[in-house]
């Protein structure tokens, strides 16, 4: 049992250090920009050597892909636990979106490390595979609450789960790129309104006109 | 007049010279990365000295600037005259629908240097406005473009020309993303039905059902 315990405990700091290495990369990355972030710059935020830190991402574009994941997953788990918890379709669709409006914070930063990662992809094909999931993943969230409203009887029964889902998706990352880039009439409470509205639109409105 | 004819000429050679260097800029930035080009590499390709290039352009990001500022003047320029010459405003909104689709070849390349821009000018303040100059330049013409089809009678009235230029735009972008990532359903042809089949429900469906 000693023995045990002694192995959980090593293993429990192995994976602290790998989180607290992936906090500080995504941390890094979403400040100052992959292309400026160093091995060495997460080394001195986590208090270990360069060589701990290659220990666990041999490259650069691991840690790159890694610290993502890492954000995307967070982001992922956190909005599945909430949203489970909403019966209601076009209530849990409206909390999804507001869970994904890049407010200043830990939000904005994973938006910063999307738009860094979609440059990335476009040019090395070698990480498109992984940026795909994450959206399928994400196109797959949306199709669901669709259809889960059609079912309530909440939502428009005639328009398509898989278009409604490419449009949002779509939308929710044309507009984050205006808020991230600044544009004078994106506000995040603008690209609020605006995917609020396109749901009512396309799902709620009444087709009575 | 040999003296002024002396002067154009050479006034025309730097021109020259500076195009030729934001089209190296330009093609290097597309394929490679911004971060992966050096100053060096783009004096290569257009067989002059890294002080040449740091003569047009004292700075890498200048040359960033600049490489997106060629492109897309470009790119405006020639959709302004093809635009101008359709008449018929979903026509017109068609083709410039098409005329921004990331084909292989200059297109691709331009899409690809705008997702670098974004992923720069979230880190970089300083960026912004220009991106932003560029941003509402291209709003507005899809509002006109809306305007014209809603006073010659082709596109919905009920709708808010502004509203259709910031959902488009950003739809576009969100699309086009997809398509430079490589998502599996995202090919340009599947833009294109998007953005098109977008057009055709907010602003041509008729109101009958």
């Amino acid at each position: 049992m000693t023995i045990e315990g002694g192995t959980v405990t090593a293993q429990l700091t192995e994976d602290a250090r790998r989180t607290a290495i992936l906090d500080a990369a995504a941390q890094l990355i979403a400040e100052r920009g992959y292309h400026s972030v160093r091995i060495s710059d997460i080394a001195q935020v986590v208090g270990t050597s360069t060589g701990a830190v290659h220990y666990y991402f041999p490259g650069k574009s691991d840690v790159l892909t890694a610290a993502l994941r890492h954000a995307i997953d967070n982001a992922f788990d956190r909005q599945s636990r909430e949203l489970k918890a909403i019966d209601n379709a076009h209530e849990r669709l409206l909390r999804l979106i507001d869970m994904q409006l890049p407010r200043v914070g830990p939000l904005r930063d994973e938006w910063s490390i999307w738009l860094q990662f979609w440059a990335e992809a476009t040019l090395r094909p070698e990480l498109r595979p992984f940026h795909n999931t994450y959206y399928a993943r994400w196109h797959e969230t949306v199709v669901k609450i669709v259809r889960r409203g059609q079912r309530q009887g909440i939502f428009r029964t005639d328009v398509d789960p898989e278009t409604i889902a490419q449009r949002l998706t779509a939308l929710t990352d044309g507009t984050a790129i205006q808020v991230l880039t600044g544009a004078p009439n994106m506000t995040v409470a603008a690209m609020k309104e605006v995917l609020v509205q396109f749901v009512h639109d396309e799902l709620v409105a009444p087709r009575t006109w």
